[in-house]
């Protein structure tokens, strides 16, 4: 039986971290000056203290300066606020990242709105996302940015393409949607109240599967052939797995990444790379 | 043969700025304030004057302080600036609205950009594009929401339907599919790169066309009893059409708008209620 080839994300992702670690030790050696990453993380939730430890050791590995900062699940809004505006000032910081879930007695979007924009890593403020939607230079949000490098890093063509893309979140579904449009191709987002979806991805040259539930992506949602790209990371009884059905789809699709080692480190590695741009960004500012 | 119902821009924009007008002679009645509104045009262009025009009417009709600003074709990006901010610093104006398109030496991004958000009742600035992005409240583009309007009010049902937009305009087609996947519609943007945009209207609950090209949209690309939205405005030798093939999708579709008449007067009602809307936000500020 045919086997799709993987879009390895964690070896284009390691590519992408090591081109990183020599611009900026070049730039530290000749100025001395590094780009500085804070994570602001409240609460002690398990899965994002794991996220949180993996960018710091991602950043520190690529010559960054990392800090992590973390806040009480007791900490309110005002004090997170607070701790956002000292970062904002800090010239020493040049990305600052709010890992999301923050606890519910925090309102993310209004953390979210004050962060400045060209430190924005996650590309997550009204600036930035209205920037994406008018096509204009920003920070694009990393999961997104980094499903558009790995299909630009194995030449998957875009342009005339049907891209269905599962899930219509900030974070991922929408801001796909206008980056995958950007590039020529058409595209169609699903969500939850979609009546049949399988049927709508049927005959989808990509299909993107960003909705947090295990098996959801079968053999009959996808064309022969077609690119699967899956974000999903789902912990389950059988460990870590994505939204797609990925021993299945493997003998169907032409492409597919794998979970874990697919749009993960993607993300991360984007992460990097928008701490770079604001670095650089602030230099020509 | 049966006929689709059409969906009456015109008599429904008529009722919304009927029900605007009260409200403005109410509030003026009591307060001795009112919304002012400045249109902002660059150059002489005869459509737009055209639109200009009925903008100051509609906005005088709705009560309104309308504000015609007309800059010579060979104003300079950094004099329509100056403007732009003499407007925003006008407590006696609560919308602006830069009239598109602006002569080809002007940057008319650069411009949006420099709109207070709170008086930019075109939708268009980054702040408002990613309020839409995020789901905040927010100014939105008044196409888009005009027919978000027409749509509601004639209880058409959007949640679970397959809407298919043709066209990827800052304008229409990307805030268009926000606002529809905001009202949990599955939506598709198809554009000029759209190898067969019929077949995929096919199966299509609600079909919107705003690419500007005449008679595009024919009635093999309509599903029996599908809403069809014509945003064009063309001018040709038969007078003004739209992107549809109005007679012959009449007959096929279950409802439609006919143009004139349809998505333009809409468009124009957004923006006086927009500009309500900023008139109000202000006062809670």
């Amino acid at each position: 039986m045919s086997k799709a080839q993987l879009l390895d994300g964690k070896a284009t992702a390691d590519q992408i971290r090591a081109e990183l670690a020599v611009k900026v030790g070049e730039h530290y050696a000749r100025t001395g000056r590094r780009p500085g990453l804070a994570v602001v993380m409240v609460g002690d939730d398990p899965a994002s203290a794991v996220y949180v430890r993996n960018k710091h050791r991602a950043s520190t590995q690529a010559g960054m300066d990392s800090r992590q900062v973390l806040l009480p699940a007791s900490a309110t809004t005002g004090q997170v606020l607070e701790m956002i505006e000292m970062l904002n000032q800090d010239p020493s910081i040049h990305g600052i990242l709010l890992q999301l879930p923050v606890p519910p007695h925090i309102d993310a979007q209004v953390i979210i709105k004050h962060l400045d924009p060209r430190k924005d890593v996650d590309g997550l403020t009204p600036t930035n996302m209205g920037r994406l939607m008018t096509g204009q230079p920003g920070l694009r949000p990393c999961t997104p940015l980094g499903i558009m490098e790995l299909l630009s890093r194995y030449h998957v063509p875009i342009a005339g393409k049907k891209a269905v893309i599962v899930g219509r979140s900030q974070l991922v579904g929408k801001p796909l949607a206008l980056l995958l449009l950007e590039k020529d191709a058409t595209v169609c987002v699903l969500h939850s109240k979609t009546p049949n979806p399988s049927i709508m991805a049927q005959d989808a040259d990509i299909v993107v599967a960003a909705v947090g539930r295990p098996h959801l992506v079968q053999t009959d949602w996808i064309k022969p052939g077609a690119v699967v790209i899956d974000v999903g990371i789902n912990r389950t009884a059988q460990g870590l797995v994505g939204d797609v059905d990925f021993p299945a789809v493997l003998t169907r699709a032409g492409y597919i990444t794998p979970v874990p080692g697919g749009i993960g480190p993607m993300t991360i590695a984007m992460l990097l790379s928008n701490t770079w741009q604001a670095f650089q960004g602030e230099l020509n500012a």
